[in-house]
């Protein structure tokens, strides 16, 4: 089987833990014989735009719509602001192409320790399904009153039944095929007195549906804490753009930080491409000297693996990661560590090969 | 010096909790001499509102704008949608009385251990300053096309400069007068791209006047995983209704929970009364049964006294727990301890007398 891959490395630690991923690639075709992936590299990113004042080219959505999946590093640089670098590359990606899953599991590799004290790694391991294209960032708003003490600025959160709907209907169906049967809902439906009643209608409406799923509707403050609480209840989560952003950087932070974690912007129908990326930004500070953890961008490959249809393979990646993690010769520095992206990327590829 | 109290009890386990803060109450007035409390209590509460049909009489703000300060116990039964109780009682005294603060320390106390496996007491002691009177919390939109699948919701965000404002000078003065000299405020103007960047422009004005506070803007997302990795580098944080309210139940699970939370909804001006509560909810599961941790309730109280400028009287309330907690002899269940909340409410009585 042939697949397109478009590849954009971004700014920062992107293309350095890009770099990694795509070698990591390049050894599933390998193993796996049957697969083939051709890769475009675009250089889409913040020095793009100060050369030519946007993102992407005015035909960027159209080059990438023909790829069977988007690979993304980091976006963002000191340089841009990053409500432009974001609202030209990654969120109208997520939009134009209805990825309106991000699906981000939070689990708890083996060979690592929870920061939470008497969690251990069978407590840790649940997924978090965020709405994708809607809600809190809705790029509707403005200001009124500009330069005078009466200025201000109203930001609107949109939230559609079509969009609300299919989020919720995909997080239960994904509740049905896990163990738990479980679905817990992020709300804010006391002190956000009309967008998230109607989520919570809607969460209950499609309960309806799904009676042996056990659901549980939190607010969002409750929910946050519910993290470091009683993580082990947590089976499927769902939540607004907003709330799941949140809700995800809480996660990766309880199973030992954003170098690992990975996330999905999925098209479930596969009308269009999805887009695979490290949750983690482009950290700045770290960039260019070849330190990054790649995990998070190789994980991402095992979600996208899943996506095409190879679970093997999607397992085959975790399962080499875990290894490397459990092992414990090869650690990057946000692990305690004094490893290379390489060396890490390296290690993951060999356990890869000799399993 | 004398002091008129309006004791709002509320729904669940706040009746309960509110029964030792007000005897809590009481013993500072013996203890200090020089103080006397009045108390009226008010039944506004769920229950008065499947009487009257309201959460409190049409007159309710009127009768409360004559008192120096509000105590509220918690808010919410089963009974009444939550954006009902709420937005019918909390919400509005927080408004009307320009409670534009609200103020919550998140700090473990000395006898309690943090769920963060690497933290320690003194790595846990920071200030979260929440605007509470506008932002997210809205009560601004509606619904279209009802009952047809093109059904949307709309919530605005509404951020006005005198609001973002006033809350960002009053964290800047409260970090000056604090050892870390670092303010940390919430954003997240890379996804929420009018309001939040409206946000960060004030605080970068604000900032501005107080050059020697070292000001760092993180993304909510990014801030609440820092609650987790590195909580020891804050000192105050300010953030916006939504954000700090999750921020602080957050805070309230690194330092033991939410039966330990205080909350101070203030005026500084004190041109009308505060108010002060738990950061905690009705709990209705375990209301009824005495077995509710009152130390929330009674942290409220500090914030009290330090807000009517007793330093000294907060001090003690505040050592009086820690004391408490340090001997270990007494413990509510969500301690892991089996004594009531009445016993727990007594020992920290008994500590005040003794110091
Ligand atoms: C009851 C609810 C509206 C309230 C809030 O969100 O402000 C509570 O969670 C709090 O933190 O005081
Ligand atoms: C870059 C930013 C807009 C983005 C988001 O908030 O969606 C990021 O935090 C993420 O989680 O993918």
């Amino acid at each position: 089987q042939h697949f397109s891959i478009a590849a954009i490395p971004g700014d920062g630690i992107g293309p350095e833990v890009m770099a990694e991923g795509l070698k990591t690639l390049t050894k599933i075709g390998e193993l796996h014989g049957g697969i083939h992936f051709s890769i475009d590299s675009f250089d889409w990113n913040c020095d793009y735009y100060l050369k030519h004042g946007k993102m992407m080219p005015g035909n960027g959505l159209k080059i990438l719509r023909d790829y069977d999946v988007i690979l993304l590093g980091a976006i963002g640089a000191p340089t841009v602001p990053d409500h432009i670098s974001v609202w030209e590359l990654i969120l109208p990606i997520r939009r134009t192409f209805q990825q309106y899953i991000n699906l981000r599991p939070i689990k708890l590799l083996r060979g690592l320790d929870s920061p939470l004290r008497y969690k251990a790694h069978h407590d840790l391991d649940f997924v978090v399904i965020r709405e994708n294209t809607e809600g809190e960032y809705s790029n509707m708003g403005g200001r009124l009153h500009e330069n005078t003490p009466f200025e201000l600025a109203v930001q609107n959160n949109v939230f559609t039944r079509y969009g609300t709907e299919r989020v919720i209907k995909y997080a239960y169906s994904l509740a049905e095929k896990r163990n738990k049967k479980r679905l817990t809902a992020a709300t804010k439906s006391n002190g956000i007195n009309f967008s998230m009643p109607f989520w919570d209608e809607i969460v209950k409406e499609v309960s309806r549906t799904h009676p042996s799923i056990r659901t549980d509707i939190y607010h969002i403050d409750a929910l946050a804490a519910y993290f470091i609480t009683r993580p082990e209840e947590l089976d499927v989560v769902v939540a607004s753009n907003l709330f799941g952003d949140i809700l995800t950087d809480l996660g990766a932070a309880i199973v030992g930080g954003l170098g690992l974690a990975p996330s999905g912007n999925i098209n479930p129908e596969k009308t269009y491409p999805s887009m695979f990326e490290p949750i983690h930004g482009s950290a700045p500070d770290i960039a260019g000297k070849g330190i990054a953890n790649p995990i998070a961008q190789i994980w991402s490959l095992s979600l996208m693996m899943q996506h095409l249809g190879f679970p093997d393979m999607a397992d085959l990646i975790v399962e080499s990661i875990e290894e490397v993690l459990l092992e414990g010769k090869v650690s990057t520095r946000d692990l305690g560590g004094k490893h290379t992206t390489f060396e890490m990327g390296s290690a993951i590829r060999e356990q890869m090969t000799s399993r």
